[in-house]
């Protein structure tokens, strides 16, 4: 049921976060294990904040291929690596990381899942205008990566609330150390907002308005901001459809919401870890469907 | 293959030693989650002596149910856990850990594990007199519990090494606490070993004397040792039958090996993680035949 059976050579890998007991992570890593007959488990562990260096240092003694983090724990994951991928050093945060003899390196695939959801929905994005809304950890992994991938230019609408901050520091690096031009701007300047979504290919919401249970919000006022050929995605999955998906739809914009994001940063990971492709097809119709 | 599918509540136990990676104690707990159905599985961490409280201290952080300690660790385990059982106590050193909200609860099942093989093997040896090879860790764990058990006499035989001292305050911890008299001779005085052993039901080789590959080695001179009513039994179980249980079995004493023992531990174990017993049958025939 969870890869070949397991032995004293059995490695581990697993998710570092708090709450973890619903992610659905534990599932596809073992049903790729098992796929690949790969001598591997993948666990979870709630570990608070308090507890997560105790936890690191475990990992690493007992010899731990690798694991993920989740919140509240990706910035600290990011201090704690000894090398950092070029997407990690951008973001500021870590969600997944390969040990080796002690050595952590640390990766962040949450922004290579949601273009690689991008394109699995059909679409290509390269060259052209992006408008995200939200800052935060998903939106700093999406800017940075898709301005590595070669979105030229991104706006980025949101609450000047407490992550802004953050997300202002992943901009000036992502600016500075890419070719794509990324701007920000307040929610509140709906005129702006309007103008970002006309010129732009895609709209991604990256915050967790319209997350369950608070279904009937969402930071599109109404469906005069979307165009016709605009795709709308969501980063959020739980319910499959956000209210922005659902005005989208209604004016016969393509949508795709977050549940692929988390495949493919799974997916991701996987490959890092063990060198085999995730059998996504199989996961998919498992797990995501 | 290993338990039910391994989700976000999947509980951890495991094994701390090294080596550890040719154990047969993932198999059979794994076997025995799967059987009751229960949510967890075992795994084999190779861990140095240095390496060890970090790795304690990560299982508490990621509130492992329990675990098991071998060699090197098991004075260190005893040292570190909060509460100890009667026999841990008496033996110095803890193989099986309970963990409950950071409490560290330490068993010694290895003796636990000899008796029930002696009974599993149709003898009963309460209320007679046993003579033990060996002084060390597993020597320690067998007076202990057979002195708890009701064995009234034991006769200890060994070398003057450097495990001698360490069984001396075993034994008089056993003699103090229980109504078992033990007394310790050393091996070269074979006019006292030739009276033990005539006194006795039972001989059991705790040393590790007769293991693979020195497999030409014994610790009893000759056959002239042995009485036709004498149990002779080993805790080594590589080879399966040691010089000493082949001298015996040639004058037609009933012997055992050291198999169940390591069984039984295990089941203990398990019943202490779970409440659940192993399911013996099965494990004897999938791992141990």
């Amino acid at each position: 049921m969870n890869g070949v059976p397991i032995t004293g050579h059995t490695g581990l890998t697993c998710l570092l976060g708090s709450p973890v007991a619903h992610s659905v992570s534990p599932a596809m890593h073992n049903e790729s294990f098992r796929y690949h007959g790969l001598d591997c488990v993948y666990l979870a562990f709630d570990v608070s904040p308090e507890e997560f260096e105790t936890a690191v240092d475990g990992l690493i003694v007992m010899n731990a291929r690798g694991w993920n983090c989740t919140m509240p724990h990706k910035r600290s994951m990011f201090e704690r690596v000894d090398v950092k991928s070029q997407e990690a050093e951008l973001i500021g945060a870590v969600n997944t990381v390969v040990q080796e003899n002690g050595v952590l390196t640390g990766y962040n695939t949450d922004g290579k899942g949601y273009m690689r959801a991008v394109e699995d929905a059909g679409y290509d994005i390269i060259g052209k205008k992006m408008t995200i809304l939200g800052t935060g950890g998903a939106a700093a992994s999406i800017i940075a990566q898709a301005a590595l991938d070669g979105v030229p230019e991104i706006d980025v609408i949101a609450r000047k609330g407490h992550s802004w901050g953050e997300t202002e520091k992943v901009v000036e690096r992502v600016n500075a150390g890419t070719d794509c031009k990324i701007c920000m701007y307040e929610l509140a300047d709906q005129v702006q907002m309007k103008k970002s979504i006309d010129d732009s290919a895609i709209l991604v919401n990256a915050s967790s308005v319209g997350m369950s249970p608070h279904e009937d919000s969402c930071l599109v006022p109404d469906q005069t901001f979307f165009h016709p050929e605009l795709i709308v995605s969501d980063v959020i999955y739980n319910p499959r459809k956000t209210k922005l998906l659902r005005m989208a739809e209604d004016v016969g914009c393509n949508t795709f919401n977050g549940m692929y994001m988390l495949l493919y940063q799974g997916a991701y990971a996987f490959e890092l870890w063990t060198g085999h492709e995730m059998p996504v097809g199989l996961v998919k119709e498992k797990y995501f469907s």
